[in-house]
């Protein structure tokens, strides 16, 4: 499993690599919540998000002999291309399976940074099934989106890097909130914090419809989704909590948030008019939180991880359109 | 005047007011201008702009039995949201002069920002025969948008920072292109540059039909605009270069920048898609220049300030839309 010091070691890697990413707030967004928002901006990432950073960890840490073979992913998008920079980086070949509904944007550019890609149908086909022989076959190593020990300590650089931001903010027992599929952006910050910042609390934040971790952390057991597309929030779609990632935000987060994909769209035109930030619907689930479901928080400030930026710009324009600040 | 000790002076004020913000790229506009592009993202700045820097500057230079008394600045939008966010910020009142045509989301914000608003016609009134009665009425202090040497030192500031981050990036002999109204900010930056990274070089960038700088630049005498509206770039429209400004950039800058509207709004498109930033059009019109008119620069590397991100969302949908990834 993963601790503390091998997400020191991979936030060490990342140095020169990843971005320090701003924490930014606004007046307005704190009228909105009733308290001091906070926006980590991820979207601000290479390659648009957070999965940059666990990627480039997870490649990093292969033995060259057998990181030279090339690696292999299955992502919706932001892991698909956080492992395509990565491997290209490291000179070496990528493959990523990506589910044939995912925005446009996600698989041109992951094609445009280098990688191959293949497509399947979210609804019907098996992800594991289409990439296990893939690997098998060219040698490649699987590199999984979050039940990855290496993955999880990459995105936990992230956690390392809130838990320095708060400090310099005077930030006290907040929550963090963070978009969430698989979990392990949610289960490498939780770690960090409990070691750097143990006043601030992990929450996970969901799509409604597609809420596996609210369920599973209040039942004390791993629920699954019923379906595995029909929201906007593509990119935190998954079939259910990690492995790996359940037990530790079972230990260390408090109840899952869930909002409306609605919510989600209007958290996009916050951050736009607000904080003139891209935010991609999955991404924006934490702020819509924040903002529109107040009474799940407790404090005076909460932290929301905007988790990705990559969204097409009908989707975009659609959000900013419809729901003009936000407020 | 001003020298580089008031920009010093005036950045070391700024500290914990200011953001120091970032300075992205992508490998994607990197194709586009073939040649690496940074982006200094001013639009993630307090209030949207770089303007909160000179305002905040000004305002905590007054002597403060004068500045309780109150501000007034007119302005377009964005020095009107720094003026009214750094007023607050000093418990002090302010009165903006807006131009009626101002987009919407400006003059609302400077109003939720605790300033008053008084409105006037663009292309009929001088803006300066309708503050100077203001002032003297109310015994407030005017703060001119980019003729102020306090305001010139404190968007200095942002060239200290971009002195810093070329550092950090091993950028040499590159240019800094600046969307240009009064060249407040140009002459600031290109006095810090003077200073801290000589191999660095000031362009000015400017809409078509408003390139007072690039006229002036080229002729030796100071050149006005025929018209003051008509440009989807509304932060950047002034009549001529500042009294201050010009001669600065004169001695330092480079020739002049000129990028027609629609290559403003297609960099818009481009820093959605590639950086998950929202700018303005006027805010989008050194990477335009950066982009579309690669010949203009010499050298390896181009660095971009991004003044801006406060736009309607009609005029951000319509870029997003029309110009995909801005490629």
């Amino acid at each position: 499993m993963v601790d503390i010091s091998m997400i020191r070691a991979a936030a060490t890697r990342l140095i020169g690599h990843a971005r320090l990413t701003p924490m930014l707030q606004s007046p307005f967004l704190d009228r909105i919540a009733g308290r001091r928002v906070y926006v980590k901006a991820e979207c601000l990432q290479h390659t648009g998000s957070f999965k940059y950073r666990g990627a480039w960890a997870a490649v990093s840490a292969l033995d060259p002999a057998i990181r030279t073979r090339g690696v292999l992913a299955f992502s919706s998008g932001n892991h698909a291309q956080g492992i395509a920079l990565a491997a290209s980086q490291h000179q070496v070949p990528a493959v990523i399976v990506m589910p044939s509904d995912a925005p446009a944007v996600k698989i041109e550019n992951t094609r445009a940074l280098g990688a191959e890609v293949v497509l399947y149908d979210r609804e019907r086909e098996d992800r594991d099934a289409i990439a296990a022989p893939l690997a098998e076959a060219r040698g490649l190593t699987l590199i999984k989106p979050y039940d990855d020990p290496e993955v999880i300590a990459g995105q936990g650089s992230t956690g390392l890097e809130i838990a320095f931001q708060a400090r310099c903010e005077r930030i006290r027992n907040a929550d963090v909130a963070i978009c969430s599929g698989g979990g392990g952006l949610a289960t490498g910050v939780a770690l960090a914090l409990e070691a750097d910042a143990p006043d601030l609390r992990v929450r996970t934040a969901e799509p409604a419809g597609f809420d596996d971790f609210a369920r599973s952390l209040a039942s004390g057991q791993r629920e699954r989704n019923p379906r595995m597309g029909g929201s906007v929030c593509d990119a935190i779609l998954t079939p259910a909590p990690g492995m790996l990632t359940l037990p530790v935000i079972s230990r260390l987060g408090g109840p899952g948030l869930v909002v409306t994909d609605e919510e989600a769209m209007r958290a996009m035109a916050a951050a736009f008019s607000r904080l003139r930030l891209v935010l991609e619907p999955g991404g924006a689930v934490a702020l819509a939180a924040a903002l529109y479901h107040p009474d799940e928080f407790q404090g005076d400030a909460v932290i929301c991880i905007a988790t990705g930026g990559n969204v097409d710009s009908a989707v975009f324009a659609e959000a900013i359109s419809r729901f003009g600040d936000g407020s």
